[in-house]
């Protein structure tokens, strides 16, 4: 994805409508434009949260390198991105983007904007950090959340980092638990043709992971490893096979979608 | 240490005036001062880089808890500043101070001010972080340096620290390498009457410390590994009562001093 490409999906989810990519383009369905039959299963398996923490970036490396895991995306505000930077730098073949951030939800481990403080005033807790988190009430002031998300762009840019698609922090949440694995092989054994993204969060339930989630286990460090366990598996690479669901990234889509 | 005292060390810092601990104070010396004899031979083991990752916070307490390293510096504008924050907060009697931080030295793991960017822009690098290093070229204002050093112990106080001391980032090098164990041994069989200082540098070798300092060894995992293996050691603490020499902390040192 280009940088005036770019811009027009930021402009998109600032205003709060994160695009669709439409099952539909041309008269070709997506699978087709994709190099696919017109009912293939294609599965994009995502892992968040890149940049956070040392533990993050060395289990989702250590993911990207499997296969199995095939796109991730960064935080750019956040200490270790120089860490994944350098690699996404010198890895320019894989599905990296920016997984944009405006909150600093934990409670020992934290960090704030990349743009200017007094700029953003909107998006700051009273230490200086991004807030924990926004309620309905918060008041954000729309043109700081610009200001701040094209900081994180050029930052990237600047950084040797070239995105091939943005998402955003803390939005999303498909489950957790003891039962994860059955759930993920359900939702496998029942994927509907087109395109469908797994959004994971990796990461290894070592000393740094856990003391920098161990407030609460949601997304917390023996949740990350469980994720890394089964996208790494042997069961998930056979199951992948036998149900004949193919791996497409970020930036084939961004192709077929946006050329 | 209250605020007002603490603001003429900040001046006498921002200055370059490091102040120095006369070894006369009122007639007295200052081991008098503290109650021991005069020629009392008299340590501070104090920990450095404190709130820089959760490895030297973890390896700190840890030390702290021993008795045998009895002060610490922390580093406000680092990341895991808000653990240890809440751990100095809940743990008013120890001895902890701030490490006043105008650089982001390793490459992979890095952090920024805490005053506004637009406000200390000599103190940043082309992607807003601190500049690694200060060569005698830098152009650094030094408005800006006391604006971002105020900022700090504005937060520090803001989040419960109430430092006993002040130093600074980056400024000593005692020692380093294979041979710190016989040189720290040294050391305090010949250590002169008075009041010395060890500056250390904690932290565990683990997956964290490694990947955070691995373009150099200096002040790296193995480094402060060793010193937290030597200075939490029974040998250590058997050296202590052999050679009469007592531990003493900065909070005692203000008392004496700036009564």
């Amino acid at each position: 994805m280009n940088r005036n490409r770019m811009s027009v999906l930021l402009f998109l989810i600032v205003a709060g409508a994160v695009p669709e990519v439409h099952a539909q383009v041309n008269g070709k369905s997506l699978a087709e434009k994709l190099g696919y039959a017109r009912d293939a299963r294609l599965l994009i398996v995502h892992a968040d949260d890149v940049g956070v923490t040392h533990s993050v970036n060395a289990a989702t490396i250590k993911a990207l390198d499997t296969g199995l895991v095939n796109s991730a995306s960064i935080m750019v505000p956040c200490p270790w991105f120089p860490e994944i930077a350098d690699y996404a730098k010198s890895h320019p073949q894989l599905d990296f983007g920016l997984h944009l951030t405006l909150t600093s939800e934990r409670v020992y481990y934290r960090w704030g904007p990349v743009a200017s403080k007094d700029k953003v005033p909107s998006l700051l807790d009273e230490n200086g950090y991004f807030r924990h988190d926004w309620a309905a009430t918060t008041k954000i002031d729309p043109k700081e959340v610009e200001l701040e998300l094209r900081a994180q762009i050029d930052r990237a840019y600047a950084m040797g980092v070239r995105p091939t698609h943005l998402d955003s922090h803390q939005y999303r949440l498909i489950n957790g638990g003891k039962e994860l694995f059955e759930v993920f092989l359900r939702v496998l054994n029942q994927l509907q043709p087109g395109v469908t993204e797994f959004v994971i969060h990796l990461a290894f339930a070592d000393d740094e992971m856990k003391a920098a989630t161990r407030e609460r286990d949601t997304w917390g460090a023996a949740w990350r490893q469980r994720d890394f366990d089964f996208f790494t598996s042997r069961e998930f690479r056979q199951l992948l096979q036998d149900q004949n669901i193919k791996l497409v990234t970020w930036r084939e889509l961004a192709h077929a979608v946006l050329q």
